[in-house]
């Protein structure tokens, strides 16, 4: 498995300073020996909000520093708790005279660490509390639970107390009963890959994992694998059997753990919002990665019961980026417009252009063969079957048609076109004559007219004369037509461009980029080639 | 592979009705035939800014519609342009008198079909103007270039100049100066794979594409693997190589192609902080997946030269949360504190305790083998060593110890072992004597000040009396030394729990949680043997 790492032992180093591009944020300068990330306008003026851990779980902690969050975060290596002077450095370089709150997540690490750093802190004169969070609740009641997603609930509550200058102890109290209405639950599909290691899975195509740690541990239970809302049912259940109160209302955070796409991301919070629980929750931080385990191919949902201090304490604005919340509802519609039918004009009649539509249509239908096994030599064989159907559409409807208004006819064939026939080459002669039809409106000139929609043609397909397409019949033909030369010299024009579409054989665009000069040569361009027996059958029309 | 998914005919439905749980979002209600996602705030008083294109590019681009930005989104399957009538749909759906800007990505499938519902519009009498982005420099000069995530730069400026109100002919403008002005290179370590099939790979794990393409087709040269910062190297070499402008100030997008980490997306960030070009960049999109390739493992960098519409429009608040952009500088350093020394009180003399100290740290010194035996029967066979390097340590410093102040001392020894003793049990030991010593700052008394030390033990360390631990022998002699009972009698206790331990069988703390009960029967818990020593120990001084 590859990664983007340079050498193993400096990847969390290297992060921490991609991160501290961001210039409301600093690094102590004992790093990289000390790794503690802080708020670079901070003035001890107020409580300080600490946390921090292992590495490996981005954008956690460090991401969560700013305004309104955390003041200062303590990183670890991957997976292992930071050293107590690490914790002890982060304490003294942030905390004023109002104190500070130390958010631990609960691992043994973490807490003999950070609480021995408190503890010399206290030694030190500081005026530390601290609050440890265990919201998973995928290991039950009788096992000490792990902090996972749901922390940083605390950072975000507690953080915005802290900037409105609350007191450590109003802090402390809050923060705590956001730990005690917190609950948390993942499940992974693979376990984190540790980055610059060899690829290993303890789960087959057939496993997943239910109630995850986020440091590489095994899940709480394998489960077979099944679909995402099978998979979220199965998740939610836990979370909801874990919830004390009935009909609470709940905001909810939507992790990443770190490698499942985006697509995937949005596809399982239309999972979740098909369980129960979906009807009570108010507001979605996610879908992203927030508390992730390195590149683990899996989610978590975290939900915390609201009141009024906890949701105006999380609707507040923060400053990193990474915290984002949005309402959470079921999805809204509003009324499509009524597209235009196939044929928007009334009918009209005009014997000769209705003659005209229906030789071309007729020639169209008699020249598929022949065109499809030209197509054949240079394409995928079905340029004939194209024009073809499009002929037989054309033969259909003739008698509906606006045939005394030459612009609103471009126009219907346009549409008529969009909605019926196949392949770029449809869309192409449908843009041709939508477009001709809306220059016409404005100035009826048929020649001018198609030499707009074809310049629309080079414009949104790519090609231009020369680089064998119809347009190298076109061209020549509405041009001559612009000139207002006779139905026989317009011919003769689309004539000699299809003929020399014989001799391109280097070009980019179209069916023929891929083939060979020796396979080109002589053989002119499907496409120019019916052009070129359109005209020729209109200059034969009385 | 495993991913999060039910059918794949249904992953484009299920994703879109994911993001529409943000409840400033619809949906037309034509969906699923027509995908089309729009502001639901929206009055038709301004121009709107749609754009599009197949799916697979989470969040883009959907998720940037919102205030300040796209007005609508116009989503197709996979990779695959939507058709005619959904974009036309679109169009319908927000165009008011002041028209659209339709803002299309360079690939044949998005300009044909864009390009025709444009047309369509326009025949309906609908004012709209296309424009579209070609930010992709890998494939040289000669050939038509590819929109890639640059492709967000002109949905913000153009969302935000029509947010301000301008006209559609400024919009279109801009919009092409922002086009005229962004480049973009990716690299990736792998292809995407299509959810749901076979996993595939056209790159061994010594190879990586330079100048990828974002729906799955190969990049532009393959190339082999190397460190981050050579790949990044790599590619900004590329990107400067097109630019224009000397010296001039950018705002870059820097984009996860769908299953980067975010730890390798930040050290990313840092490795082009390490090339030339980082001087030139003031701001940043990301790091975040913003214009995706389902699950690619690879980045984008797209930058956009600034001038003073383009930067203030780049700034101005957006409401899609996607869209986060930060100032981008070199990391800053602040001071880190002075931590105190390992002693920091001035030495003061008192025999008694001298010998206390000293006396201790002998035992320590002289026990090591014998508890080191009895810890290998029951856990890893080093918590001799542990104490005895303690005690050590103890003798070394004892002439510098505040020997005549309790509540000092216990706070240099505290210090002392936080810095020098290893293991969780060195930690705890120092959390004891650390919360101890500011116990006896506040009331010196010492037994209870030892408990209330015991106390933090408890609470950080997680195991309490009866989990077979040092606690067991700890607890009942601080009972009885906070009791004022003599020597003799606090040693009884401590020698009576360390026998406790003998009895103790189950357990889920320490070194011993793992140990059936027969391996642990008539064992004691080595810390609590040690413990019930030195207070036989003390308890024999005169």
């Amino acid at each position: 498995m590859k990664f983007f790492i340079n050498e193993s032992d400096q990847i969390v180093n290297e992060a921490i300073n991609g991160l501290l591009t961001n210039p409301k944020l600093a690094r102590l300068d004992s790093f990289p020996e000390v790794r503690v990330v802080i708020r670079k306008d901070w003035d001890k003026s107020k409580v300080a909000v600490i946390s921090g851990g292992g590495s490996g779980h981005e954008p956690a902690h460090a991401g969560f520093v700013g305004k309104g969050m955390l003041t200062a975060a303590v990183c670890g290596d991957i997976f292992a708790s930071p050293t107590v002077d690490a914790v002890l450095s982060a304490i003294l370089a942030v905390t004023g005279p109002k104190g500070c709150l130390l958010v631990i997540k609960n691992y043994t690490g973490d807490r003999l660490n950070f609480g021995l750093a408190a503890e010399q802190a206290r030694a030190l004169g500081y005026d530390v509390t601290t609050v440890t969070v265990d919201d998973d609740i995928a290991l039950g009641q009788d096992v000490k639970k792990r902090g996972l997603a749901g922390t940083l609930f605390v950072h975000k509550i507690a953080g915005q107390l802290a900037e409105e200058g609350k007191s450590l102890a109003e802090i402390a109290i809050a923060a705590q009963k956001v730990i005690n209405h917190t609950a948390s639950i993942g499940l992974s599909l693979t376990e984190c890959q540790h980055l610059g290691q060899e690829t290993t899975s303890r789960l087959t195509d057939q496993e997943v994992e239910l109630g995850l740690g986020i440091h590489g541990e095994p899940g709480i239970e394998v489960i077979p694998y099944a679909p995402a809302d099978q998979l979220m049912a199965l998740a939610v259940e836990k979370l909801e059997a874990s919830l004390t109160v009935t009909n609470g209302r709940y905001a909810m955070i939507f992790n990443n753990m770190g490698s499942v796409s985006p697509i995937e991301m949005s596809l399982l919070v239309n999972s979740f919002s098909r369980t129960n629980l979906a009807a009570q929750i108010d507001y979605m931080i996610g879908p992203a990665a927030l508390m992730s385990s390195i590149n683990m191919s899996g989610f978590s949902v975290s939900v915390i019961l609201l009141d009024k201090e906890i949701e105006d304490a999380l609707l507040a604005d923060a400053e990193p980026h990474a915290w984002q919340v949005q309402s959470f509802k079921k999805p809204a519609e509003v009324a499509s417009p009524q597209l235009p039918e196939t044929i928007p004009y009334e009918p009209s009649a005009n014997l000769k252009v209705k003659q005209l539509i229906e030789e071309t249509g007729n020639l169209l239908v008699s020249i598929e063969k022949e065109i499809n096994s030209l197509d054949a030599k240079v394409g995928d064989g079905d340029a004939g079957s194209t024009f073809a159907l499009a002929g037989k559409r054309l033969l259909l409807v003739a008698d509906k048609l606006p045939l005394d208004d030459t612009g609103k006819l471009l126009l219907t064939i346009g549409r008529i076109l969009a909605r019926e026939a196949g392949g770029s080459s449809g869309v192409l002669l449908s843009i041709l004559f939508t477009a001709a039809g809306n220059a016409y409106s404005k100035a009826p000139d048929l020649g001018k007219s198609l030499l707009e929609g074809l310049q629309k043609v080079k414009d949104y397909g790519g090609a231009k004369a020369g680089d064998r397409t119809m347009i190298d019949a076109l061209e020549p033909a509405f041009e001559a037509l612009a000139k207002k030369e006779p139905a026989a010299t317009v011919a003769k024009q689309a004539r000699l461009g299809a003929e020399h579409t014989k001799t391109i054989t280097q070009t980019k665009f179209g069916r023929s980029s891929y083939l060979s000069e020796t396979v080109l040569k002589d053989i002119p361009d499907p496409g120019a080639e019916v052009i070129a027996r359109i005209f020729e059958k209109i200059a034969l029309l009385k």
